[in-house]
């Protein structure tokens, strides 16, 4: 197939828009890909569709061969389904709602596990329909607070959503590791590198969950990764606990007068003046426990607080917070949350006092009290006395405190020890690309999907969840795949196979790029000719170099020696050779034949 | 390829859905193609996407036949260029709106003209960038009334909408054929009788207009067409007004007594009986002029009344009074509106009284008086005197009353003369499949694309927006193709193209089935299997019609004589062939090679 630029809908721009963050977004803009229609929403010209399209059949094929059968759901749902299983309030502004003429709730789905569930339970009754795999490929919509980056933040975006269906935990996984698989070949073909890390699965209400990663130091997720193989976003992280030291023999809390240490590095400074340690060493941030107040406000519209202490030499790392306190939303305490609480004393706040203990059993304060899993019993700390320029020093962890619980939300730092002992971590950066998920029977339960097992009793399906990002992955692939003169797409997507171009106004010169793109054409290649008759080739070889397609064959002066040279977009090479020979010689050197 | 039932994501269901009123919605839930989100909204099973996708690239294939290109817009649109051609309004309770995060209004689009134009108008400036078809296939939203009908008529909808770009009207005229005989080329392929009839153009502002019709008794469009060629929508017919008749010598205008007359019938029988024609025939309801009170509710908010005058043969065409009154919304007046008229005599109302004309100059009476385009001057007419039991006789038009126009808005008849002089008229019914359109300038002036000529002078762009609703396209398909046992897909949209059978438990039956669907992969078929173990072949028959695949290969008893059966669904009829010359004898059989 061949299609000519004098007769396409094709326009590149020489300026970058004015709204565009990031070189995906520039250059697809500026390539002619995609325009933007409203903050985070796009239209898909020729090109861009095109790419949309390959990289939309690379993941159709591979979830044939995982055996996912293909459906296609509704954009616009009714409210019904999302508030049996919580998420129409859970995704809070995220979320776009209507009213039908009627006065119906509807919504635009930003993800799809209630009515897959609804499917199924509709037509499914027995084990003997399990296991099953189904998945769609579909716009999605979520309000974004700051749509930006183009199409790797979009309000309006298009998704793979794949969902299993299951009787069994055992079925379950090896649903999982089909999609897990088929991924791994999905972003292989792509030409995406990909680290597969453990993700945080509580939200969703399930258990196993990873996500597939690119690494690149402009990710916006962070993640950690250990050398003996232990790889984990951090929202998923699990502190290891040290040991309990024994309490038995430590003396006894005592209170000190610290003047003006209202920050860690002051109390610090001081106490290593004032009150040095027993042993000769300093002390540092890490021997102090630090107690940050963190207001949460709950889907219930209450607003509640609580204490986390944590290491001194530690913050609390907000992403993790909101993880452990889904799905409340998390900030630091205001002036007003501390006005109703004058128990609290600002910099000085601390779990015991002179009389005992004043934090913990919530019931007492209406305050939770929670503890990093690094202040274990035995643990000794300096920390707040609840007076204001007073410290206790000596305070032991399982003797002068008491806990509500568990808070494991400090940041995690290169050298944490991993949790599954596989030796200290180093911190890294990448783009989500995919992310694999076992739902287990959260949904199955809500919605009351259960089939018969082969004893004739009625046991809840458990699911899993898998979801790819078409439209986000384009993006990654543009950010990946470019220059300082614009695109380079891999074979496997770029819009066309080969780009030609004729240069000057020499008619031997048009001839000679017909009889090319005639014998691309016969090679089956598909093949994108400029073929403009009036436009300079500084300006040709812009647009070539612009949109991208990796291999291109240029008619110019050599026409007149029988020769046209072909120019490797990535490598910058170009070889001439003879017109006739042009078609077979890219034919010969294509990597991936199902691309010609 | 080949997909076993074993493994494939598909329930039968013996029992019709609930709320279908039309067979298509019946048979395609029942045979698992489609499944109910919410009025008018659906999922697509693996069935039924497998059809749409069938459907969709026969007319890709046609458009780029045609020379346009694909695009593909966002469902999820800002109000503002709405706003600008007044759409948003004018949409009135169809239009699904709603609102981000940030209060800004946003709508679900139905159509994309605006959209359209404006990308035109940022990428292009030159007529040399021009003729330009785009389309996209695409889903939209209307917030329909009364979604009903299954597909037929979907608050959700997938369309092909393809819009041209000239700035000639000689252009345009070549872009809107260019449309139109693709549009003969899809119904062609999709086995699709269809008649194409001149369309309203009025609403959307343009002058050409046709709709594609299928021709069908249970249609919900009505038709005219004559002998000599001509078709039309009755939304579009134009009544041929009559030569105008002498009014000099003509009787002066006499009011009669005519109580208790408030019908036409009882006004007929009383003035043959009482005041009889000079001539001795009978006078008939064609020679009374009835005055008709409609109420327009404007899209201001304003109410306005306006009386019709139409020959009393005749009813008002609501559908055809809407067109001519768009975008006002049309009603009968109400006891209300006349108590604010106490001049409007009900029964007895008419343009003239003994005093001379009442109706007629708008502003005399705040109410525009309209008449029928047959009513001619020199015709002679009876028709109320605005006194209660009283009508004028020989009210002559021309002479004795007073019009604020026309208003074409009787209903259309058979034996009606066409416009085009082609002779009279039948009527018949028909379903739309697809809808051409010279939109002109209206949209490009609205919303300022400009190009400049060759003479470098700025000139507004000349627009056609073409249609075909694909979904509406798939259940018409269906409606059309079925019996009582259930569908019979056309090879060319079928979603596989053989089904296979396997009967009874005997593991020859199954060795024979197998072979011979190794056989129909090996010879390019797409296969439908059937490797049900333990189903009967009874329930194993019954799926075969219902799924509606056209041809189906039934492994049986006959396997150990050596044959299986060729069953063709829509005869009927069965044929036994050697087991290894099923493939082949299909294969010779095929009458759409592109399908296999």
């Amino acid at each position: 197939m061949v299609t000519r630029l004098t007769n396409y809908f094709l326009k590149t721009l020489r300026e970058d828009p004015s709204d565009a963050e990031v070189i995906s977004h520039r250059l697809l803009v500026r390539a002619g890909y995609i325009r933007r229609q409203a903050p985070g929403i796009f239209a898909w010209l020729p090109l861009g569709l095109k790419v949309k399209g390959k990289i939309e059949q690379i993941i159709r094929d591979e979830m044939t061969r995982a055996g996912a059968h293909e459906v296609h759901f509704p954009a616009l749902l009714p409210r019904e389904p999302y508030e049996v299983t919580g998420r129409w309030d859970e995704y809070g502004d995220g979320l776009f709602r209507l009213k039908d003429r009627k006065g119906s709730d509807l919504l635009l789905a930003p993800t799809h596990e209630e009515v897959f569930t609804l499917l199924v339970k509709d037509l499914y009754s027995s084990y003997k329909d399990l296991p099953l795999s189904i998945y769609q490929i579909q716009d999605k919509y979520r309000d974004e607070a700051r749509p930006r980056a183009g199409l790797l933040r979009g309000r309006e975006f298009t998704m793979k959503d794949a969902y299993s269906f299951d009787y069994t935990d055992a079925g379950l996984d090896a649903s999982y590791m089909a999609q897990r698989d088929a991924y791994e070949r999905i972003f292989t073909r792509l030409g995406l590198e990909y680290v597969i890390v453990q993700a945080d699965a509580g939200a969703m209400g399930g258990s196993r969950s990873e996500e597939f990663l690119h690494p690149t130091p402009v990710g916006e997720d962070t993640f950690v990764r250990s050398a003996g193989g232990y790889a984990a976003n951090v929202e998923a992280w699990t502190t290891l606990a040290p040991p309990a030291i024994a309490i038995e023999g430590q003396a006894p809390a005592e209170v000190h007068d610290t003047p003006n240490t209202p920050t860690i590095q002051t109390l610090v400074d001081v106490a290593n003046a004032e009150h040095p340690r027993e042993d000769g060493a300093a002390w540092t941030a890490a021997d102090t426990l630090k107690n940050v107040v963190l207001a949460l406000n709950h889907l219930d519209g209450t607003r509640e607080l609580v204490i986390v202490g944590l290491p001194g030499d530690r913050d609390v790392d907000l992403k993790r917070a909101e993880v452990a306190f889904a799905p409340a939303e998390i900030e630091a305490a205001t002036e007003a949350d501390f006005a109703k609480h004058p128990g609290l004393v600002k910099g000085y706040i601390g779990p015991w006092s002179e009389n005992g203990p004043v934090l913990g059993e919530k019931s007492a304060t209406g305050i939770r009290y929670l503890l990093d899993p690094r202040v274990v019993d035995g643990t000794s700390w300096i920390t707040g006395a609840n007076v204001d320029g007073k410290h206790v020093f000596g305070l032991v962890a399982g003797r002068d405190l008491t806990a509500d619980g568990i808070a494991d939300v400090a940041e995690v730092r290169a050298g944490d020890p991993a949790p599954d002992g596989s030796g200290p971590v180093e911190l890294a950066r990448g783009m989500e690309i995919g992310h694999v998920f076992q739902l287990g029977r959260k949904y199955a339960e809500a919605l009351g999907l259960k089939v018969l097992d082969e004893n004739g009793k009625l046991v809840t399906v458990t699911m899993g969840s898998y979801g790819i990002g078409v439209t986000r992955i384009l993006a990654i692939i543009a950010e990946l795949n470019n220059d300082e003169n614009g695109l380079i797409w891999p074979e496997t997507v770029a819009p066309f196979d080969v780009y030609v171009v004729a240069t000057g106004r020499d008619a031997a010169v048009f001839e000679a790029a017909e009889s090319v793109v005639a014998d691309l054409e016969a090679a089956g290649f598909d093949v994108l000719f400029d073929d403009r008759p009036k436009v300079s080739p500084g300006v040709k070889f812009g647009d070539a170099e612009l949109i991208g397609i990796p291999k291109i064959v240029i008619a110019g002066r050599g026409v007149t020696d029988g020769v046209v040279e072909l120019w490797d977009r990535r490598t910058n090479e170009r070889t001439p050779v003879p017109i006739g020979e042009a078609a077979a010689t890219l034919k010969a050197g294509s990597k991936d034949s199902q691309s010609v």
